[in-house]
């Protein structure tokens, strides 16, 4: 249904289409069986014919040969996502991070000499902020970078085998530069974490001096990436290696930035980075469908036990029992990928914007932490499902399952561990954005609740409108069929959030300095549903809005039962807080199951065109089973 | 805690320790970065290092130079599952399936021509039930073999391109003799399924007239196992090629069997192939233990976020969050522990004896599907939350966690589709396995259950004394302190299965012969879930006996705690069923809530003594996360 398509191909349609009809005009040779060298080889080769079609300067700014668009250039690392995924995060490092880290924490020195260079993969670079002992906790980092009057240097170094940079993609064989995150120490003070330039192989591809490149060996999956340890041993360089949009050392070592608490700049640098967070949302949407697009056309051809009456054997997708491993997944994939794409918008407009307020600022990087959290988990789950689905045929690795939940399996850790990000999402919301929200003191948290804390407000999204139109139009109705009120829905998500925030936050007020971590902690289960309930409440927004901008009758009406399911599964997998919370009463819950069955059913006529319109290119759905004789 | 590991040990602890001090006195190469090739000769050298130790003659007949011990052969087999389950598997294939097969559905010639030769892999062997076509409903594979009185040959045959054998393992290199399941036909009329011995490569590898061999290349794990096709064109083999216990054809091709229905033999044949069920349940445990042990060292030893009010970071097990991700699945782990020791004891006792009854027979096929649905979704859930709780070095293929995943992903769907399994449960339940438990056609269940269903009768297990010793101890209180009660605990649990088993009944006894497909399809979500509530209610009872039988006061207490987190974390987990149905008030659901959270943090102190009692020789725990310093 190509109507179906536009709907999803949204305000980015232009990009998407060429990037299709780019990619059928290339060849691809799915990774199966490849050894981890000759995979990072195609890897590579790759990322130079990618550097060659010109699309990785869609997000770049004009002035050095980029074409300014930072939407379409998130939608482009989506796309990627529908292929070897290898190549979308070797792209992703090379592009999103380490050159987003150039433009975007340094200054126009650094852009005119590194960004051509960096678009054309002519210097391919890393992104060296974790290290062995601090992941998720990276204001902590323990590389130093202590400045040098006298030879107007920084000393990059690794203190301890636990400070060594871990998990740096273009690493271990390809990268010849890396933004290095460093406490920077200048006349002997530290002054908090910054990025700096640090050349890590000369041009033959030998270790500079006084660096030491491991490989971190092979992996669950993405084994075309080339991830590496490094450890600096009093590596020299310049002062003008620093990236100084945020802080700058001047010769004779002072120390200067907009921004004076140490804390807050850092998250600022950080929060610069978001395109990352928000890239491998979109990528595991992508991965997401491509799975689900196979189990779904298995299902459809796949038969298995005689059907009672007939002498033929039942598809495996007409039984009640494949629809609802499958369909609801499916709903909630249109649901992400609608909140997706207003994500995206909202990065668009807010880093065009010359001088974006800082809680739009926050409130973005909250959502994106948000989004990244939901979405990689529901790919790890749904890829799973789609593997099981496809029974023994699922596991060969012609078949494409196994490398896409192999892949996928670090999404949900990388760019952020999700249950770190959903506590952010909570930190955020309890604070309405006042704070910087990164920083997970419980204490500061709790000071904060227990002083400032009114009481939850659902801000609704860029949805708005819509939203309220719905929910004032919606007839109040207290019925079974108010199950499939959009209203009914929307005020069950919005109720569910406001409570839960309200709730922790009278929890959290209890704390004292003293009790500070232990109430916050016996806490945490609440936080991350809160952080949870939130993006839902989130998610079916944008989903309503996407139905309401659409205008083909027939896609529209499909995608209201699609967004039905979304809504009810959603509500029927957490129907205990319901039924807990008196909002549904036990017939209510046991028919709102029913519901969910219901759906199932009216939904199977359409699960193809449902995965169609995801227009996912053929070549990436060249699996034996879904394209071989019908089993 | 040494007494700890001598409750899990149990009836065939000697046999554990033996393997445990076997396995420290050889060298395990885990087989990370290996090359498929590779691996699957690492795996064949293996297997004939095993094959010296005469541990696979354990299960075999004591006439044939085995040791007649069927019990510890499947203790054996689970034991395998703490290294490279490659090696698991292909033992599996070969001493299980393909040995197995010759011993229990062949005569006294296949006996003594074949067992030694098996047992010492002189002749390695396939398994070749599942076709591409077929796989859940093998008694319709298309294979045929057909009589020829004239040369007394059957002649086996592929019609048809989805009737080749699939994923059979040792096929695609090694295997010289495979089992071939076929529809025997003789004097024009098919038979059913039966099975038969087909060489398959002579003696110098290369494939016998008419065999058509290919591998079905790598796969998502397992890769040091061959998996192939086999394709027969016209394949002539001896009339005494036929496995022929249940059915023989005599040389003018009369027809003989001692059980006249078709299907019935076939199920029976088919049942006296459980113990491959049973040692994937077991084996998933293994692999569940394995994730577990790295998993919670890790959490012991890693620390993130400055803890307020010390200088120190927290370790990341004190989160709450954290120990919500493994006690809980570590507390089941336990339990299945149990349950699947219970098993093995009756599989022992039914498999020992002269005539067991047809009821117990099918009683336990039933617990063997149940328990390896149930422990095999447990192995996936709780090794992908594993991984993500070992974060970004969860991700790389030296810490292990990697190869666990991938190769015990197919466990859910291999030696029957779970699905399909937990219906066999409910069938097995609902018509209290007076039919064969097997046949899964919806009109004969429906009409069964029509007529002959009076209500579901909790048959309690091989605890039965002690269980209703404890039910009819228990003070039948109502406060939030009975949930900590155990008779409180199993009676719910058995409500559940009661009321579940009921209103399914009911549903399907609406049935007509035009509606049966249609009621029960419809129902099937009910189906599963009173084939999942029942195994959870087994599995129960099978921790509580063994807390029963231990004997040391600080275990047992330890225990006690452990059997109420797996028993009130399932109730969570499914406490929305318990609301609906007035089991549970709101307030006592979030009592419920709460008490998980407390046993969490009363249990985590105990969380690595309770690992270490697993006992897993250390060389399987060799990941630099666990074993190198700390981060």
């Amino acid at each position: 249904m190509k109507s179906l398509t536009d709907v999803l191909d949204g305000r980015w349609a232009e990009i998407r289409r060429e990037i299709r009809a780019q990619v059928a005009d290339t060849t691809f040779q799915a990774p199966y069986g490849f050894g981890v060298e000759e995979h990072r080889a195609q890897v590579l080769e790759q990322l130079h014919e990618l550097a060659r079609t010109g699309r990785p300067r869609l997000g770049f700014p004009k002035e050095y040969g980029g074409n300014g668009d930072i939407g379409g250039s998130v939608v482009s690392f989506e796309m990627l996502g529908f292929g070897d995924l290898s190549l979308m995060v070797k792209a992703g490092v090379q592009w999103g991070l380490f050159g987003g880290a150039v433009e975007l924490l340094g200054t126009r020195e650094h852009h005119e000499r590194y960004l051509r260079a960096i678009m054309d993969l002519e210097l391919p670079g890393c992104f060296a902020m974790t290290e062995f002992g601090h992941g998720s906790d990276v204001q902590h980092l323990r590389t130093t970078a202590t400045y040098e009057p006298a030879t107007q240097e920084f000393v990059v170094h690794t203190p301890e085998p636990s400070a060594r940079k871990e998990y740096i993609g273009n690493a271990a064989r390809d990268g010849r530069m890396a933004v290095v995150f460093a406490q920077l120490v200048t006349g002997g003070q530290s002054r908090g974490v910054h990025a700096f330039l640090v050349p890590i192989r000369d041009e033959n591809g030998r270790p500079m001096p006084g660096v030491r490149i491991e490989d971190c060996g092979p992996k669950a999956g993405l084994n075309g990436v080339d991830n590496g340890r490094l450890t600096f041993d009093r590596v020299r360089v310049p002062r003008t290696a620093l990236l100084n949009r945020y802080g700058d050392v001047a010769e004779d070592g002072t120390y200067s930035s907009p921004i004076d608490s140490d804390g807050r700049r850092f998250f600022t640098m950080l929060g610069t980075l978001v395109r990352g967070r928000i890239s491998v949302a979109g990528s595991a949407g992508s991965a997401t469908k491509r799975a689900l697009t196979i189990a779904v056309r298995y299902g459809e051809t796949r038969r298995q036990f005689e059907r009672p009456g007939t002498d033929e054997e039942t598809v495996i997708l007409d039984y009640l029992g494949h629809q609802r491993k499958l369909l609801p997944a499916l709903a909630t994939t249109y649901a992400l990928h609608f909140a997706q794409e207003e994500l995206v918008a909202s990065l668009d407009e807010l880093q065009s914007s010359r001088d974006p307020g800082e809680r739009s600022r926050r409130e973005l990087e909250s959502r994106a932490a948000g989004l990244k959290a939901v979405a990689t988990w529901h790919a790890t789950r749904t890829i799973q499902t789609a593997r099981e689905a496809c029974g023994g045929a699922g596991y060969l690795a012609e078949n494409i399952l196994p490398s896409l939940k192999a892949d996928t399996d670090v999404f949900t850790t990388f760019e952020g561990d999700n249950t770190v990000l959903l506590q952010l999402v909570a930190k955020g919301l309890l604070t309405s954005y006042k704070e910087e929200v990164q920083d997970l003191s419980p204490l500061a948290t709790a000071r904060f609740v227990a002083e400032q804390f009114v009481g939850a407000v659902i801000e609704r999204t860029a949805a708005r409108k819509v939203i309220e139109r719905i929910v004032d139009a919606g007839p109040g109705r207290d019925d079974d069929d108010a199950l499939f009120d959009r209203a009914w829905q929307i005020r069950a998500f919005e109720d569910r959030e406001e409570h839960v925030l309200d709730s922790l936050a009278r929890r959290l007020r209890r704390a004292t300095p003293e009790t500070a971590f232990e109430v916050f902690n016996a806490a945490q289960d609440h936080v991350l549903r809160a952080g949870r309930v939130h993006v839902d409440r989130i998610v079916l927004e944008a989903f309503v809005a996407a139905i309401d901008r659409c205008e083909d009758a027939e896609a529209k009406a499909l995608l209201e039962r699609v967004c039905d399911l979304y809504a009810l599964a959603n509500i029927e997998e957490d129907r205990a807080w319901f039924l807990e919370h008196g909002r549904l009463t036990s017939a209510r819950s046991k028919a709102l199951v029913a519901a969910v069955n219901t759906l199932c059913s009216e939904l199977r006529p359409h699960a193809r065109a449902l995965v169609d319109a995801f227009a996912i290119p053929e070549q990436f759905l060249a699996a034996p089973i879904i394209s071989g004789p019908t089993p």
